[in-house]
């Protein structure tokens, strides 16, 4: 079960390692974190960076990819080179996946054309631009496409595909091993559930700077 | 706000990712990950590597700072130069903190002597050998020390953190963006909700490689 997790400049970091921790736990896992370029990938808020083992050209037939989000998106989605490593990989993927706006990246490389998708929910509407139909559940499965929400949703994602692949009985050893028992200690994860004007002041940034 | 970030060979991803994601988003937050020497530090499965900015000796004063976990701790407990690091950086801190079994190095540095704290289930009788006070808590504060339980416990840690330090709605808000909103496909995160047969099997893992 080879696994490929792409990075690019500007990543958001939970995107990628949330889901990895949990789907490299598969039985027989061989995880890959691989760019363009091998070598250090810094993220989003420029103070980490998290190393490429091999290059885009070397990681070929993964049977999962996954494709973290970013707030930046412009530039990787006009990126030829990873469009193109994707849509090879997709070609003889089990799973193609992404988190957060990771969906953005997949759209644009067509694969999510007519198909159910989900995205970051300041981001839902763009999927529209790409042909996909966005909702606003937390994991969303269309056929072998499993979009995540924002950020942390990765890890529900993880969780879920670790199910299907290995069966519950081994999707629950992973959850008791990583000691997911989410108790957070607000209530404001999602628009529904946040304040409204913290929803709306965030809703107003997005509009602001895209 | 410095936020210093631990590294050292074998520390576990989302142990240190998780609660990064969240508390980088603080006002005013400077992050940086740290480590014996700058450079590339490789996880505890082998297949990705943190970059460390930069080295101990450079990071001082941290107003937070955050201990990973391991599941091989006996050389990071055993190695004096981040203990006597730890130590320094805990006499100036506003906040030190672990997740998973990074409350054993916590321990180990004699931080946590008498102290209520927790860690990953399967070590939490380990923190006893220090002089600790071990609870099954998700998240626990005592004084300026708080300690979260295994791997994605982090993540609450850090949005209780930030609550703490900015506030309610700036906890919200990074909640919001970072859509928090757990929804695990299973129940089994914790040893009293897993299946007990799952649980007896890790326990007598954990007797038998220990």
């Amino acid at each position: 079960m080879r696994i490929a997790i792409l990075l690019y400049p500007g990543f958001t970091t939970l995107d990628a390692t949330g889901p990895y921790e949990i789907i490299s736990r598969l039985p027989g896992a061989e995880t890959v974190f691989t760019a363009k370029e091998a070598g250090p990938v810094r993220n989003d808020q420029g103070n980490l960076a998290l190393v490429a083992d091999r290059p885009l050209t070397e990681v070929t037939d993964p049977d999962i990819v996954v494709v973290p989000g970013t707030g930046d998106w412009e530039p990787v989605l006009r990126d030829r080179e990873t469009l193109d490593w994707l849509r090879a990989a997709d070609a003889t993927s089990t799973w193609t996946t992404s988190v957060c706006t990771g969906s953005l990246i997949l759209a644009a490389a067509g694969l999510l054309r007519g198909r159910r998708a989900t995205s970051h929910w300041l981001a839902l509407d763009l999927l529209k631009e790409y042909g996909a139909e966005p909702t606003g559940e937390r994991v969303v499965t269309d056929g072998k496409y499993v979009t995540a929400a924002g950020v942390s949703s990765g890890i529900d994602m993880g969780l879920s595909l670790v199910g299907r692949i290995a069966g519950d009985r081994h999707a629950q050893s992973v959850q008791l091993l990583t000691e997911y028992d989410p108790q957070p200690p607000y209530d404001a994860g999602s628009p529904d559930k946040a304040p409204a004007e913290i929803v709306a002041f965030w809703r107003e940034e997005m509009r602001r700077t895209t």
